[in-house]
């Protein structure tokens, strides 16, 4: 008699995972690659777990709660696969750099909602609400370090990309604040925006994947201009979640862009669009410092009435197929099919 | 006809910064060593301001404003002087990473002060004040990054020395907070928290000057004992400059300590001197959240009283001789002079 599947091991987390974030038949297809994956998974939150014990045990448990509270660990999945799709049998020799580059984004995030004041993150309090400002404060400086000392085992190349792409993650930050409120700015300033914010730390991720495996340059090129490509159509994709998605399954509630004045491409676009009177309102809702419920809502319908969701949506598939376009110069193969999945999901996504 | 000298060189602003912190003596001890560590600290200042533009402008505006505050350069200063100790005919080998510990050591100033909603630092208000919160959380985190970036230089071993460092900097900063209104710590408890806040980076800071030097372990050792000696005078200092220095000379009113609740040393040695009606008001002023002027002067009155600040110095006094003696296996020389002089001048500084 063979001993029963240990429920809850690293298969059953990413299957859990990919079809809470993708669908069901996102999992479908990931078929045979799962068990490696699933194993990738399991080796970067091993990595994770091993950097984040301190022994001031209100760090300990504030970084852990930031680290272990779900999460899509889409820039982990796209790192292995990469590693994967170029031909290594085993993606091991990426696992502390992606381990890295979660410790990053959770880091960017616990900060992001100190500067936002936020109160929600995946479903539970902030680190912010939940441990106060000075751990959301430390904790995020602390998952920085954590992740230059994991860096390290890499080339000083390796430390100097990533290290350049934490520094445009931070300008991001403070250009997104820069342009709060402010609804005419253009679609390309948007999209600087985010090519900061999110897009070339997704970026620099793949390209130094490329360079651990060794690979020519045109590879590592095609890589960065994937990570980019995904990580603007993941934006994208975002800013629609937080008005189009389900709260329940953000683990946030809806309309956070339209309540902090901040600017994305869904309320650029409709304002653009608009004109008269209804235009003149969606200014001076998205104006307001504190806004009602009623506020937000309106805002919501004149989104609607403008078109501007479909031109977004539009333009992540834009990004969604350059992303895959970007992929042409690697082998073939069922982990090329993947990373061409991701891509999809980046732009189809539920949460 | 010579030309006359330039005004506001490298070997003035050097005068000037040993000056201010140390009296005019201390100056004078330099002598010949001045030309050398003048150029040291000019070129330790030119990487640092290599690194801090970013094509943000409120983030360059915010970082220069940080980075260029004044401040001491103690640890630059130190980590300088201890390679030329070592025999180095330059110290050009250390400059980048001396550029990376103080830029760490501003971006944890920058979060401090968030975290204390500080709003003066070195006479002028806070990045937190000057930028607002979104600037201040943003600008400390470019500065660690550009930091790791620096340190991308040097082997794999010094840079995780240093990230281990920044860790026990960041666990020093949460243990303090946890620490906070409680008078009734103990000497050893104190002094744990002051060995990560600020001890543990110097001492890291000078085994790595002796790690890039080449030099043997003892050496490594014994530097890093001298860190750590002088890091914890350094630090009693401060909590005494504190109570007793000049606001001034200091850059910001006298007392925060009381104010924040925050206990050193001084306030736990009084405490802990003190007995009946006057230990009880002690305890009762220092728990109170919103203290009025006269509150401070009432408890640094009982602190008087006490004795505590004799027996904070004579501590301090302690960790300078126990530094001083920490430097018996290195070489003698005039360097190893100024080690010692540095080591004085951290528990004499008057800023």
């Amino acid at each position: 008699m063979n001993a029963p599947a240990v429920a809850g091991g690293p298969e059953a987390t990413l299957e859990a995972l990919v079809s809470r974030a993708f669908g069901p038949e996102a999992f479908d297809e990931l078929g045979a690659l799962l068990p490696e994956l699933a194993e990738d998974l399991a080796g970067i939150e091993d990595r994770i777990k091993a950097v984040l014990p301190s022994d001031v045990p209100g760090l300990t448990e504030a970084v852990m709660y930031a680290c272990t509270a779900g999460g899509k660990r889409l820039r982990p999945l796209l790192m292995a696969a990469a590693h994967r799709a170029l031909g290594a049998g085993s993606a091991r020799p990426v696992h502390a750099l992606a381990a890295a580059f979660q410790l990053i984004h959770t880091a960017s995030l616990i900060h992001d909602d100190v500067i936002d004041h936020a109160d929600l993150r995946r479903g539970r309090p902030s680190v912010l609400r939940a441990f106060g400002l000075p751990a959301a404060i430390v904790s995020g400086d602390y998952l920085y370090v954590r992740a230059f000392e994991l860096a390290a085992e890499y080339s000083p190349s390796i430390i100097l990309r990533s290290g350049e792409a934490c520094a445009r993650l931070a300008e991001g930050e403070l250009l997104q604040e820069s342009c709060r409120f402010d609804l005419t700015m253009s679609r390309e300033q948007y999209l600087q925006v985010v090519d900061r914010k999110t897009a070339t730390i997704v970026s620099a991720a793949l390209a130094c994947v490329g360079d651990i495996a060794g690979s020519p340059a045109p590879i590592v090129e095609a890589l960065a201009e994937y990570g980019r490509a995904v990580g603007v159509a993941f934006q994208l994709r975002d800013d629609l979640l937080d008005a189009y998605g389900e709260a329940d399954l953000l683990g946030k509630p809806l309309y956070a862009d339209f309540r902090e004045g901040n600017p994305t491409l869904l309320s650029i676009e409709a304002y653009r669009r608009l004109s008269g009177r209804p235009k003149a309102e969606f200014d001076r809702l998205f104006a307001r410092r504190a806004k009602r419920p009623r506020d937000l809502l309106k805002l919501r319908g004149l989104t609607d009435a403008s078109g501007a969701a479909d031109a977004v949506a539009a333009e992540a598939r834009r990004w969604v197929a350059s992303a895959i376009h970007a992929l042409d110069p690697l082998p073939g193969g069922p982990y090329r099919s993947l990373l061409e999945r991701l891509a999809r999901a980046a732009s189809s996504r539920r949460y």
